[in-house]
């Protein structure tokens, strides 16, 4: 059960859903446990927006966790003595694959601000190559939350034949005006910062105030006012009396300072650009009749994971999957779990979702029937 | 029934609850209607963050509404034609009361940075010496919402003989850890624009993208996701196909644009950083062994609105100032009412207020008593 870190590289040029063309792809990619004889307990795992291919374990890079390094592994949920665990880094994103950080074919430096945009559907279609080259014909299961519960809909969509059962947690059919806004004002905060340069700064100092701005403000929606309230409430970092000055002074304040400073050096600037424009972009209803319509080629069992905390991607608008699903008579449970983490509720919080996503692993027809 | 705007100037120096003091103070104002013979129909009035003293009617200067104008004028919820309204700028906002703006008699420049932080206390001040100056010992009523709110609590801990009755909308008894962090960005933001220069900027180009930026964040807080699906959804510019671009492609994205260039040339920057540090202090029961002490002195009829929207300040924590009342056998209804618009809702969403509104300041205890 070793940790496999590689990067795939494909010379076939890929067709993005804009018409722009990248004349080979890298697709990074992390796997776990041992792919069987029959190549039929592959798992996929897709990452959210600031996740990358590293979901289990400790990197031997940056020491830091796998994003689920909660949920997968010997015995856990998504149990690695069981499945082959696939973990690739999302087109666009900063784990490896090709993205803005990338050399342009063309003139052999970064492409920065000309790497086209790329889709959800887009990284769909790089991640399915990696199948094909790792023999996978068809995974046992899918799964992704936000980000990755994005992708996870479009593999239903695109590719029904290859997902085995699939779990969605915390993503919405389309995005939100709302998140467009959030979205937009990220990148804002990006390009504000005069080191951004245009997107060309690969060769010299990264934009590091605005992307923490952005991480910054990131952080005042991924978690909950209840959370802000529960960790630092108004605790001082020394003493109980007002300092009367703009120095960081309360426990929260030294939190977002953490916030900010982690960000630089570990996401790439251009990349949260390009991977919130895509989010930007995602809307399964487009190109087909109805919601049901997109989905009309998926029959296999599927489980949708909301939150109660997590107004941005809330359970009502979850349901929405669960009616096209059901008007396919595509067997579907959708569980709203308990969560004062909201939308990170599948990261930090996974006591009630393991056993679930274990029992379904294991069985999926028999838990979507047993909802 | 005119507007009358005045700079008040006091030459009596100000120590604030830092210990710093001010030399002199000036406090801008507006007052709609005529102060009657008995000196008992005034009705103070408090702006919010971003508001200032132009409540009512059309500003000269910008051709904008006041920010209350729903609310106050002839035959309104706040009758000029009976009573008095004063609407003071606080302390440290861009109204003309003294600011970080304001030149520092040392120097004759304007302080920026050097100017003291100035707590709502402070402002609440500033703001006796102004009835002091109009003749007023006792406010009919004192009216407020968030930063007003605040504001109007503070007038009944700090000066309980010199309130009426008190109208508390969309405030909480202390900041919450969420707000103090979103103040902390929106702080991050405007001094990460090189044009901030460390405060330094009154004779030189004002830090706009910073300011912008600020302005944006706190949009995507001030308005619900419910209002941004219902104006915005995901309706683009011009078309319905994906640019796959980062040009401003959807509604929402010029809406946003529009909010960040009206914060220019309107807002001063430095004021957001001195008003929020303002709001991070803010605690009534600092210094107290509880709410109901600090509400010791305060026996008059209480009003307090609440929205169900407003997850910032929320009913419930609103309650805790009906039960310290309460506690002091203090007249006090508290209601929560309903608004799509949330925090913004006593600004936009006037409809339910109004009449509540009217029928306390007609009558508080008897409004009071049938809650």
């Amino acid at each position: 059960m070793n940790t496999i870190r590689d990067i795939a590289r494909f010379d076939q040029p890929l067709t993005l859903d804009s018409g722009a063309v990248l004349p080979h792809i890298d697709v990074a990619y992390e796997t776990y446990g041992e792919l069987n004889a029959e190549a039929d307990n592959a798992v996929l795992v897709l990452h959210g927006l600031t996740g990358t291919q590293h979901a289990m374990g400790t990197s031997p890079e940056t020491g830091r966790p796998g994003w689920w390094d909660a949920a997968i592994g010997p015995g856990k949920a998504i149990d690695t003595d069981r499945y082959f665990v696939v973990s690739p880094n999302a087109l666009g994103s900063y784990g490896g694959s090709t993205s803005a950080a990338s050399p342009d074919p063309e003139t052999n430096l970064p492409y920065g601000s000309r790497f086209p945009i790329v889709t959800i559907g887009d990284s769909v279609e790089s991640h399915a190559r990696l199948a094909d080259k790792l023999g996978i014909t068809r995974f046992h299961s899918i799964i992704g939350g936000c980000f990755g519960g994005f992708q996870a809909m479009e593999w239903m969509a695109r590719h029904p034949d290859m997902v085995g059962s699939s779990v969605v947690i915390s993503a919405t059919p389309r995005t939100s005006a709302h998140n467009t806004a959030l979205w937009s004002v990220l990148r804002a905060a990006i390009r504000s910062d005069p080191n951004w340069n245009g997107g060309n700064y690969y060769n010299r100092d990264a934009p590091d105030t605005g992307l923490g701005l952005a991480a910054m403000f990131g952080a005042l929606f991924w978690m909950s006012r209840e959370v802000f309230e529960t960790k630092f409430g108004l605790r001082r970092i020394e003493g109980d009396e007002p300092q009367y000055g703009f120095e960081p002074e309360y426990a929260v304040e030294e939190f977002l300072e953490g916030v900010s400073r982690n960000a630089a050096g570990r996401i790439d600037a251009n990349a949260l650009l390009y991977l919130t424009r895509a989010i930007d972009y995602f809307d399964m209803r487009r190109g087909h009749a109805d919601l049901a319509a997109a989905f009309a080629r998926y029959a296999a069992p599927t489980l949708l994971i909301s939150y109660t905390g997590d107004w941005r991607y809330p359970a009502e608008d979850m349901e929405e999957i669960a009616v096209a699903l059901r008007e396919n008579s595509t067997g579907c449970r959708h569980d709203t779990l308990n969560s004062p983490a909201g939308h990170g509720g599948f990261l930090y919080d996974t006591e009630r979702l393991s056993p679930l996503l274990a029992a379904f692993l294991n069985d999926p027809k028999t838990v979507v029937q047993a909802s």
